[in-house]
């Protein structure tokens, strides 16, 4: 599964996809690449010495799971929010907790080291994963089985 | 195949792409879920009872397939209107037209039960599917098979 | 794989994505449709006859892939620009490049017959493909493999 995304409905739906296939039992790893790396950013940030763009980037982009945005409907944040209230109400898992569970579930992480060039992100300013990988991981991975892009 | 979006150029393409694959043999699985629930609605809507959160997102959400929008270009419809004409010209079925034609092939249609509680939609406002199920569903399903996310 | 999007930064995964399955030993078809017909677009265009709304379509969609903007950040083509500088000292390969490169390791490239109707595109308006195609072509590739929708 590749996460390109960092919206929050799509980030959620990969999460909630990845849990249900692990708990069916496959093997399942995520490749978090391009926007889709915000979604493993520390919150709060650890302080890190950066250039100006990739401070511009780290600025610019969500820090981190509790940060995201609906891909429609976010009306500047009160869509967004009321649709995280809506999902409280109904017991969904949040999108922080959606991961944990997938961690716990031995769905692996890895995060794309062409995009964390690209955006000036160091590996302490993520949570932890599993392995900093290409693409050539992840298309052996691809082998075996399934493929969504997120 | 899971239908995420509800964007009208996305939910045609995955439908053409699904009466594709069944007439090309192949057993054919949509898991409508999030925006993509939109596509399955009704129209016009059936009277049910609904709180105020549910009767929010019945309004603000598309009311089924002949109501969707282009993910670009829409222009405030303009864009939409004219897609939908060049598309008649060319002999293009609808999205209406091309969801009977996968039920007519046997393509199976299941509606995400986690996303009708958070929307509120119940199966009668909905047109008619083969099933109602959750993740768990879904997960064995594609282990059968290739699985793509539109 | 189907590439249906003309975001800069999809189109770049797409590429980057095949020329990593190529790599990887992997037989790899894109499938080009919809909005994605523009990443193949040659620019300069060549001179053809077309009707009003053809014409239409050509001056509002992107002219190949050195005009593709990014699907979120774009901020009206700065964003984009700033990207591609990154990318650029980055040593990230160009879309054009990544194209090439996809070319030369094998990759199959497929333009959708109907949406080349539907946008009023002719072949010569396009870059070299191997094949222009229908969904039925597509479908029984499919049978093959793994499928992204990107």
């Amino acid at each position: 599964m590749v996460l390109f995304s960092n919206d929050l409905d799509k980030a959620m739906a990969a999460m909630i996809l990845a849990n249900g296939f692990a708990a069916a039992g496959m093997k399942v790893n995520i490749f978090f690449t391009f926007w889709g790396l915000s979604v493993l950013r520390k919150n709060p940030a650890p302080k890190v010495q950066k250039d100006r763009i990739s401070k511009m980037f780290g600025w610019m982009l969500p820090l981190g799971a509790s940060k995201l945005a609906l891909s429609k409907m976010n009306m500047l944040g009160i869509g967004t929010a009321l649709m995280k209230d809506v999902m409280r109400k109904q017991n969904v898992l949040t999108l922080s907790e959606l991961i944990q569970s997938a961690r716990t579930a031995g769905v692996r992480f890895i995060a794309c080291d062409m995009a964390m060039g690209v955006m000036g992100i160091s590996r302490e300013e993520l949570i932890e994963v599993d392995e900093v990988a290409g693409v050539a991981t992840f298309a052996e991975l691809s082998k075996k089985g399934n493929t969504l892009f997120i």
